[in-house]
Order: C-alpha cells, then structure tokens, then sequence
C-alpha cells in the first residue's frame, strides 16, 4: 500500500489515475451498509416481507442501478464495463435496521470498490426514502469494502 | 407522522407520491455524514489543508453535483429545481475522520431530506475514492437528518 | 387542432417551442402499452404472482424512473417538474400478454403524454428484458395516449 | 432456450446477471418498430421529404442517442461499448405510418437487443412528439427483435 | 457588477449560490461561437445544404440537447426548467466556418447564460466531430455571451 | 484523409460509424481552450492561486467530468472506457486569460479527439461560470486537437 493520495498530483491538480497499461484482470468487490431504524419500521418492512412491493425490493433494484452511475458521481472514477452487479438486503438479527450487501464484478483495469460502495449506499439511501415517512431519525452506517479481489494490490478482506 | 410507507401503495405498487395539490413553500434539510480513517490517512489529508487540489475540496464539489443527481438515483423521488446547496467538510475533532454537513433548500411541493443525504453520501463515498490507495479499512457512517424546515410536517430537529 | 409541425420552424430547424407566455396548469396524461408473449411467458409471470421479485414490481419501478428521463431521450421535450408518476402493469384478460398504463402529472406550461408514453414504453422494455432469455418473440404494441388535461388544447379521450 | 427468468434468483432477487466467465464475440441485433398515424400526418411527414429538418431525421438522431441510455433505463441491463448503431425511418407503403429498423452492434460478452430495442423506441417515441400537435391518436406499435447474432445462443432470425 | 467570486466563499469553499428569496423573472439570453475550418470542409458542408442529413441541422439537435445538460457540466449551476431553446448555424459569409447562435428562456429565480453558452458549445462540438474525418485543424472560437435580460442586474448587450 | 463526412451515409442518414472491425489500440489525444478576460478578473483568479476553492480547481474537476459525458453530449460519438484524463489550467503569460490543457487516452477501437475537446470546453465553460459575476464580457478561444496518436490515421500534430 502506498502512502500518497493516488488522485492528486505533486502540483495539487486532481487526475483520473491513468490505467492505460495496467492489465484486464478480473475485478470482486464487495461492500456492506446497514440502515438503523425503529423496532416500528423495522416492523413494517418485515411485514411486507416476501410479498411484491417491499422496501427492499426497490431498493435493491436502485442499488443494482447506482452500481452503473458510479463514473457519473465520483469524479475521478474510471467508467467500467460491470460484469456483475447483486445487491443483497436482509432485515438484521442483532438491531433493528436493514443490512445490505454489495458485490460488483468487471473484467479490466481497475478496480470495483467504488461501484460497490455507491451501489450499497444508494440502496440504503433508497430505504431512507421509503421509510421516511413514518421514521425521520433513521441512520445509515458501517459503509465500508469488505472484500477486494483482483489487480496487482492483490486480496483484501475485512469485516 | 403516519405509519405507513407512503410510497407503497394497498396493492403494493411502488408510488411516485401525487404532490400536484400541495402548496410551494420554501424547504430547507440538513443532513450530516462521517468518514472514519487511520490517524495517517486523516494526517495526508490535513497537510494538504488549505492548499489547492485538497481531498475536501474535491469531495464537496461532488457533493454538490450529487444533490442534482437524487431523482436520478431514487427511484421515487420528485425532479425538484434545487435553490441552494452547500456541502462542508471538516476534519473531525473527536475521531480520525471527517465531518460532512449538507445544506439543500428549495421552493416546492416537496421536501429535500433526500438530496441533501444524497449530497453527504456522495461527498463521502469521493472522500473514500481519493484515500482508497492508503486505505482501505475506512468506513462511513452516521448519515442521517438533522434538520428539516417547510411543508405540512413542519420542522424536525435531531442530532 | 393545428395542421402543422409545431417543432419545425419555416426555414425546416427543429425548435424546442416557446411556452415562456403559457400559464401554468395541472397537466395529467395517461398512456398505455401492451406487451404481447407467448403462453409459457405468460404463466411465468403470473407464477410468480404478488411475490417479492416479480417482473411486473421490476418493470413497474422503471417505468416510473423512466418517466423523470424524458427531457433526455425526446429531444425537443421540455424538462418538467413531474409532480406524479404511477405505472400500473397486469397481465392480459383476452391474450397472452401484458397490460401497462401511465399516468402524469405536473403543474406546468405543457403536457405531460411524453412522460407518460416514456413510462409506458421503458415499463414494456424491461418487462421484455425480463423475459427474453425465455421468449425472444415477444412484441410491443399498442402505446398511445388515452387520456389528455389541461392546457389550452383541453381535454383528449382515446381508448 | 430456458425455462427460467433469468434476471430473478431463486429466492427472488433482481439480479443483473454475472457474464464475468463469457466470451467477447461479435453480436448484432436488429429490431424493429411502427408508428401508425393519419392520413394527414403521413402527408405532412412526406412533404418534409428529403429535406433538411425533417420529422424522420430528427427521430433517427434521437434513436441512435437512445441506444446509449439502455443501461440507464433498463435496470438490469449490462453497460456495453456499442460499437454501431444505425436508425433507419421511411413511410411504409402499406399503411399510413412511419416503420423503424435498428441495428446495434458490439463486441462484448452479451447481446445488444435491448440497445436495438430502445434505439427503435425512442426514434418512435420522437417521431410521436414531433407529431402530436396535429395527430393525439398515433399508435405505436410491433416493437420486436427481428434479428440476433452472436453469443452461446446463436443465431435468432423472425419477421 | 460585484468585484467578488460568487461561487466562492470567504473560507475557500466552492458553493451553489442561494437564490432561494429571488424573484421569478422571465429570463432570456443568447449565446454565440464560430467554428473555422478549411474552404474545402465549408464546402462540403454547404454541398448538403438544405437536404436531409445535414451537418448543421444535426448540430442543431445536439445543442438543444446540450442546453439541456448543463446543470450537469457545470458544478455550480442551478437546474431550470428551460421554456425555450433556439439553436441556428449558417455559414459564415466572411470566412470558411460556421456561425451558431443560441437562445434559452426560462421563467426563474437565476440567468441561462450558461444553457445558451453550452448550447452553442455542444452545437460547435458537433460541427467538429462531423467533420473532423476530413479536417483535424478545425478551431472552436469566439464562444461568448451577446444578450442578456431579466434579473436584477438588468440587460446586458455585447458583440 | 477521406474526403467525405463519414457521420452522414450516402441517403443523407446519421450513423454512428461501424468500428466493430477495428483493432484495439492506444489512443492518445491533447485538445486546448483558452478563456479571455478582464485584467481585473485574471487578477481575482491568480489571488486564490494555490489556495483551497480556487476557479482552476474547480474547473478541472469539471473539465474530467465532462470527458466522461462526452457520448450523452455528441449525437454520433461511440461510448469509451477512458483510461485516463487530465485536465491542466493556467494564467496565460502573453494576455489577459486562462490556458486549458486536456488529454484523453483510452485503448480502444476510435479515437478520443471528442473526448479530450468536450473536457477541455467543459472546463472553459466552467472558468466563465465562476468568473461571469464580475466579468459578462469574457469570451472562449481556440479550442482545437493540438495532438492524436493511435489508429489507422497515425500521428497528427498540430500548434
């Protein structure tokens, strides 16, 4: 791991890192959210459970879309060709809060960090929007790159 | 408030609320973020300060620009014409992080809890984008509202 | 009615037309669309019914995320605070097939059947793409406008 | 062909669909696309002809423009390099109306009839706005995939 | 005229401006910009001329397009609901180039001197990327503000 | 050089034209823009000089961004995986002004001429965005390709 800012030149200008030669790799990210909520929200999201129009349903679909606008939104962000996009949302067992899971392939350059988090974060985001008609004190939290596969930094996991 | 998901309705078809008959009024929403880093990271970026081509300066830009994308990234978020956004960011004084407060207003039928969360969330996720080369262990948390001013609901304050 | 193309001008440029000077008025459009399939397509969908992860909850939320792009596909569009989007999707009485319609609002200086012929159509698309890996015969006919209020035009009744 | 919705697992999640491991082949699709109107709007279409500023020009820049946005409009639709899009509009001969042919290409690891699919869209769709000023009763109609080259699934070939 | 960077802060911050207790105006100005190019690519360009397919009336479309983008491009500007947009390209008589004027309107609460410069902008793009099969030399010049009413720092006339 | 305008077919259609045969190769190109001002505005612009929030900063930032437009904004540009962009403002020494410097490189199958011009424009517009409170009169020079490397058209250089 280096120790110097990789987006910000010795003359302060911000850059898109070039990856020109870098190597098509195949590139995993993985990246977790958690939404805290009231025992009531939490409730009212489980009852909708399985049926068609949950929370979580929608917002799993504008997670999957958020993947895509990465480039859009982070602006020294390389546009990526994804593979593969999940989004993944389960009402937690130990509070009472949504988690959500993001995983984001590509074959290429770079990496998918960025395209997990925001998937991850515009998915949570999405649940405040719903939810936030009857719970204006929710939370999102524990933002933050569980696994990295690929490249030539090699394997980080976390949790 | 009322205890059900408004943007659901009883057949559980996702809603783009009908806000044709409610009065423009001037809305105001606050909304604040945190990145937690190492000591290190947060060192790189305090040294690069108020000199140009700083990570905070970059990421309040992107802020700015995130809080125009939310009816983008919201699946049922209203198109709303923004009359102000301000995005801070400042090195906390308690952890080793930095702190994001997002300011939105605007004069509608709706209010702007979600792009000003948006504006945190995507200054955050850039602060983590240009410090993801020296680390790769920072998280994002306690995204929330802290204020929100106009319309029915009147005004909401947390912290 | 005019006979003549209202975004064309005499010298033959497009126009995106004046409505600086119109008055602003609730604006509501109603559209739909028909997705026709086979049988075996058809059940697929019905299978799975009022659960979570249906085709019709997934094309549903792109309809109406389609509906906000309007302004970017349809080149003379004027941009518009929508301030409703419902798209409502079941599956054919008298065929194999699926029925959609859209309906818009805004409080504005022109109509809305774009948006609500946009809805309808991106609803259709995704429900093809949904089903296509099964059926790659499917068609999508039959979006038009059924219902059109407010301006100085008045009020258009199809079916 | 499978029996399966591809784009929903098991325990009904959306899913954009994991082509990490599958080959970059060539792939082309065309798909199609009829716009049914009046007499009188045919007419006006027709004056227009070969000259600059017609209805059929400005629908065909529209339409290759649209190919681009598939991956915003269509949730689970992967980003793809196109590679060619061509739009072809001409009155038909058989009925009063405008038909629509367009054909995507790229080489990537999954097909491009949706790109071909939302190019015919939005060039029928512009061809409506163009219009509607002097005809609210169009129609659009026979949205379908004639043709699909490329991929483990071959070659698909209708009309 | 101030003497101050208003999208500036005292304390260096970039910021959206707050126009939120502006008055809604009626709002106009025009933009304009030259391409220069070689006699022989002036000539091609005027070969098309009226006809369908022209250089000019596709750089048309893109520009009005365009203008519609730019609280996109440009970080500090507010979205508008732009009511009207005029983009015309001739011939220059008094070089080899082509000259483009620009026209957005709005009633609202701030200036479209940035949709008409960046309507005229994306307009000489176009002319560029049509043409520069045939001639790489091509220069974009003289992009500048010549008209400007409405707001309280009234109209502003230049050429 | 062709002597044909190779976006326009022989019908006087619109294509976006068929790369799909062509080889990946590295693809390198430098365009530039200049922004004309008052003595005093250049002066206001070179007082931030290095510090947090300078006009400079900003526009870079949004010139990178704008790269990644460049196929939203360019009717007939194919979508790219740009592997690197920078964007490098400056005082003019020799007038009253800022110099824009932009390079794009991607490997692919066409060339990044467009890319690198919209960047350096977008960052330009941004410069007049900043600035126009205290300057209306400024004007936007001289945007061209100074260089491209890659492709079947070799090296061009220009100044």
């Amino acid at each position: 791991m280096t120790d110097k800012l990789s987006h910000i030149d010795a003359g302060g200008n911000a850059v898109m890192v070039d990856i020109s030669d870098k190597a098509d790799t195949t590139r995993i990210a993985i990246a977790k959210a958690r939404v805290l909520m009231s025992a009531q929200t939490a409730k009212l999201i489980a009852d909708r459970g399985h049926k068609k129009g949950d929370v979580l349903g929608i917002a799993q679909l504008a997670g999957i879309m958020g993947a895509k606008k990465t480039p859009d939104l982070i602006p020294l962000c390389h546009p990526l060709p994804l593979t593969s996009v999940t989004v993944d949302l389960e009402l937690a067992d130990d509070v009472d809060g949504v988690d959500i899971t993001a995983t984001c392939k590509t074959t290429g350059k770079t990496g998918v960090e960025m395209e997990a988090l925001t998937a991850a974060s515009v998915a949570a985001l999405t649940v405040f929007d719903m939810c936030k008609a009857v719970d204006k004190a929710m939370q999102i939290t524990d933002i933050r790159v569980t696994r990295k596969e690929g490249g030539k930094s090699g394997t980080f996991i976390a949790d």
